[in-house]
This record gives C-alpha cells, sequence and structure tokens, in this order.
C-alpha cells in the first residue's frame, strides 16, 4: 500500500483526496490545510486526518475547536508520496521540505516544469515517469490537449495544431472573480502558455494556441483545428477518438449543446462534485477537409487532472505500466472509458 | 437628396435612422414601427415621424396616445429607398410592398442571400452592388470578416481562413436570453453558416468558421488564423490592416484587454449608443508563424453594419462611387479611419 498525504486542500486537493481513498492499493494518511472552513469540517466528518499547514494555522484551528492531527511536517514524515496541490507557485516552496524529508512528490501544472523530474500525462508519457523522485501533473487544458494531441499524433501524426481556448473565468466558489458581461484576452499576446506546455509533454507537437477568458464558472470549451499528416476521414478521426482512453464522445442529437448540459450529465449520473474526468469531444463536429480536422471539446477544470494524479503517483511509486495504472484509476473514479 | 424610409425601429433600424439624419445627401422621411413603446416615443421626441407598420399598430398608438404620420404604405410611397430593418425573415415577405410601389430597398443579413439582387460590404464590392435594385447588407460578423478577408486577400492572397466566433449571447435589452453560465456551441456542426455567408461577398475564399455563444452582452470576439499565399512577417500584416478603412487597431499596452475595454472607450469617445462601426484589431495580438497569421478582433453586433446600410443606400442610388460614399459616411458618422 502506498501511503499518501496531500498538501492543499483547494479545488484540487480535495478531489486527489477522495480519489486517493477509493484506492485499493493506496492509503490517504491525511491533508494538510491552512483555514479551519467548512472543507475543513466536512473533510474531519468523513473521517479524513487534516494537518495544520503551518504554525499560525494550529492556532486557527484550535480557535474554532477543530482538532487537527498534526503539522505539514507530521504529514510529510508519515508518508510515501506527498501530492502538493497548493496553490500557483506555492508548490515550488514547499518543494525543499519533500526533498529534506527525501520523499517522493507530484506538483500540480501551476507550477514551472522545473519544479519536477518531468512534466506528466498517464497515457502519453508513463514510462518516461516511471521511478522518479518528482513529477508534475500538467493542468487541465494541458492535459486535455495532450490526450488528444498524442492520440491523434500517433494514428496520423499531427502537422499542426491549433486551439482556441474559451475559458471559464472563475471556479463556482470563486465568488471575486470576474469578467461579468465581458470577453477577455488572457493574454493578447499569441500564443498562450497553453503551446508550450504541451511541449514539455509532448516536444514535437507543432501547436499554437490562443486564449480567451469568458463569464462562465463550468468547463472549458476548445476549438480545435489540426492538420494532419496522413489521410483522415471524420468517420476515422470519430474511430480513432473513440478508441482513446479518458476522450468520451457526445452528440447534440443525445442533446448536448453546452457546457451545462455536459455539467447536467454529471450531476445525473451521480459524479462527485459534478465532475468529469473525461475530454468530452463532440463527435458530430468532428469535420475534415484540406487535410485539416475541426472539433470542438470541454475540459472540466476541477476535474480532468485528477486521475493523473493518481497516476502519477503510481508512476512514481515504481511499481506500475500505464495500462495497470490506469485501469484502477479509470475503476475506482467511474471513468467512462 | 436621397429620400430614405425606414422599415423597423429596433437594434438596426434605430441607428440607421440615426445615420441617415446625418448624411447631408439624404433626408429620413420617416420609419415604421409596430410598437408604441419608449423608442417609438424618444424617435418623436427628436422630430422623427413614426409610421405605423400595419393597422393593428395604428390602434396601439392612439391608445396610448402617440400620433403617427400614416400607415407604412404611406412612408413607403413618400420614399426613393427604403432600408428593412425588420427582424430574421420578416424582411423577406416585406419585399412584394417595395417592389408594388417600384421602390430600392436595403435588407439586413438575417434574410437569406436572394432577398436582394447582391449581398454587400462597401469596401469589398461597392462597384458591382452601384444601381441594382435591391442590396443585402450581410451580418455583422460577415461584415467584419469580410472587411478582414478582402483587404489581406488583397495584399497577400488568402490561402485558408479559419475562425472561431465567441458570439454575444444578447443584445442589452433582451432580458428574456441565456445562456447564463455556459458555453452553448451554436451550431454544434462545422462550420457554422458564416462560412458560406462570407462567400456570398468574397465568392473565392477559402475559409470555415466555428461558433460559440458565450454569456455576454457586448460584441462578439473573433480568433482568426489565416494561411497567406505569399510570405507575410506580422509587421506587414499590421501595416496592411492600418491602412484598411473601417478597421482599427488597439494594444493591451494602451488599457485594451477585453470587450468590455472597448465599450467603454465608446462610451469615453462619447458614441451614440456606444457604438463601434470599426472592426477592432489587437495589434499586440498579431502573430506569423509557419504561412499563417493569428489575430483577435472585435465586432460591435448592434453597429458594425450601420455605416454599410448608409454606403447600400448610396449604392443603390447609382450616384457614387466607392471611395465618394465611405468618405461621406465616414465623416458624418466619426468613423476614426
Amino acid at each position: 500500500v502506498i501511503r499518501v498525504g496531500v498538501n492543499g486542500y483547494g479545488v484540487i486537493g480535495r478531489r486527489v483526496a477522495s480519489a486517493v481513498r477509493l484506492q485499493e492499493d493506496m492509503e490517504l494518511v491525511g491533508v494538510a490545510k491552512k483555514t479551519p472552513d467548512y472543507k475543513a469540517r466536512l473533510a474531519a466528518q468523513r473521517g479524513i486526518r487534516v494537518y495544520a499547514a503551518d504554525g499560525e494555522s494550529v492556532e486557527r484551528f484550535s480557535r474554532v475547536g477543530l482538532e487537527v492531527a498534526g503539522l505539514l511536517e507530521d504529514l510529510i514524515r508519515s508518508v510515501d508520496i506527498v501530492v502538493d496541490a497548493t496553490p500557483e507557485e506555492v508548490g515550488v516552496k514547499n518543494k525543499p521540505l519533500y526533498v529534506k524529508a527525501s520523499k517522493k512528490a507530484v506538483f500540480q501544472g501551476g507550477e514551472a516544469p522545473d519544479v519536477a523530474d518531468a512534466s506528466f500525462v498517464a497515457q502519453c508519457n508513463f514510462l518516461e515517469a516511471a521511478g522518479k523522485q518528482s513529477l508534475r501533473v500538467v493542468s487541465c487544458n494541458t492535459t486535455a490537449l495532450c490526450r488528444i494531441l498524442h492520440s491523434l499524433d500517433q494514428a496520423y501524426g499531427v502537422r499542426r495544431a491549433r486551439v482556441v481556448l474559451a475559458r471559464r473565468a472563475a471556479d463556482p466558489e470563486e465568488t471575486k472573480k470576474g469578467p461579468i458581461d465581458s470577453v477577455v484576452l488572457d493574454p493578447v499576446e499569441i500564443p498562450s502558455h497553453h503551446a508550450e506546455d504541451v511541449r514539455t509533454v509532448l516536444p514535437n507537437i507543432n501547436i499554437t494556441t490562443m486564449a480567451l477568458k469568458v463569464p462562465t464558472t463550468h468547463m472549458h470549451l476548445h476549438s480545435l483545428i489540426i492538420s494532419l499528416k496522413s489521410h483522415a476521414s471524420a468517420s476515422s478521426v470519430r474511430d480513432t477518438l473513440e478508441q482513446t482512453p479518458r476522450i468520451v464522445m457526445v452528440s447534440a442529437a443525445d442533446g448536448f449543446r453546452s457546457t451545462s448540459h455536459l455539467v447536467d450529465f454529471a450531476r445525473e449520473m451521480g459524479r462527485p462534485r459534478n465532475d468529469l474526468y473525461e475530454n468530452i469531444v463532440w463527435q458530430d463536429s468532428i469535420r475534415a477537409e484540406d487535410g485539416e480536422v475541426c472539433f470542438f471539446m470541454a475540459v472540466h477544470q476541477e476535474a480532468i487532472v485528477v486521475p493523473e494524479n493518481i497516476d502519477a503517483i503510481r508512476a512514481l511509486s515504481g511499481r506500475f505500466t500505464a495500462g495497470e495504472s490506469m485501469l484502477r484509476t479509470n475503476r475506482s473514479l467511474g471513468i467512462l472509458k
């Protein structure tokens, strides 16, 4: 059994902690958190051991009558692997703690690539990642793009990919963030950082990305235009993506015409927190013309990296193949394929 | 002086009526309207003669004490040219009235292309349109795309254009329309109708379009990726677009990072109704790579076709060149270039 600690209990940490508890070959030792809020309370109620992220936090927890199991350092000492799910660029500051304790660590995509030995997407580079000291699970958009581009590159060769990302402006609980009634160019410059980030996993892909921020809280929407090296019809591309793990097809005929329909679908399936771990591709949007294939894809910003974190833990342990790890992860999380 | 009547006083009709009044060579005889609402009242206060669009409307107007100048038929009889600004697919039903009265007519882009003798964008095909019986001013997105693609095609040749359109979900007063907190694929299928519509003005352009609807009310945001036949650097493309009429450059350095900033800019300039008649291109987004140029562009959905309607009136009159007409229109509306 791999003993896992999760440092940070926000959007990603909560989900990874829940997912770790569903793995037969893992034990969630505990989570470290700074603030004694409703999330901490719910975690404690579910029997998760909550550690204080620092000395100040200990006081804050005791003031509201929430008992902590110890300090972050105690958590780190008791685990084999730490998943760092702290906010962007905080992970790199935590790294010395993990190194000092000689613990392996999984970082998130908000960190710079050099925070870890390798950037990671399970179905793209599990083998190269196996047994390393640290891995960086790339961000939601990059994870989704790597799954798609790796699959199409294997099947047809990708000559050039162009992606326009309409990104959700805020997560559901981020009430302070905008925009409202505006489309923001984020950034104005082209390409956005996503193109470079894809190449941390797939170094040979020729890709440009253009990123917008739109006033929604649920899911990013990608418009992809990909030139392929060998001929591919729309139906052949559909078949290829159908056979790719963690990519799921939906259609307008089945009632899917927006990101809202997808979130409602996740609720209706009874997914925890309405999460969708899969890339969602509209099969009736796929069009092949002039050696280019175009389609629409949706990415659940909070959930898509959860299976990658679980697989990253197994990759670090060095005891699994990609296929074995992904099968266990998929089954435990109810991933559709 | 060209005597003009405007049938329909909604989003477009109001703006065209105001613009006609600013032309030295035109007279606004009146507007026809169905409902005696605040817009009708403001029109009357401004000295615009309001005609009832049908018999029922006459009663409705008299019930609220608003006097009408006559019926739609009376308006048509007293003008040289009618601008039909009624809702989508209503224009085609009105056409027999104009034909019967032997009056020339301008229709809007919501109508099918065969409603008129030609589809029209002033800087693309004024000459071919001159002297015809009827013209169709293409929709806001199509107008913007035609201005851009015509310019780049003249300068470098367009090999293939790909455009992702993030469309505003509703106009500011459309309180019944959504989406809220959702991105809608509109339609799911690729291409959207915009590609075909561009070819009603520029028949030789190879273009595909992908359309989303996002929860905003101000402006569409286009992400363009265009392969050119001859080599063009980013700065050369910038120069070409700088020199193209009705295309205006903005930059992030100057504070423009979203559609909201543009609407605020229009307010600050004192533009009537916050209107922007120009294509707005972010000059710092322009990137040239692998024979492709990418950039972001914003389109004011309510305003961009207003100068085209004015130029369409002059084209129908047969008495102007494109340059003369556009100069008069630009000066009267304060178009930046």
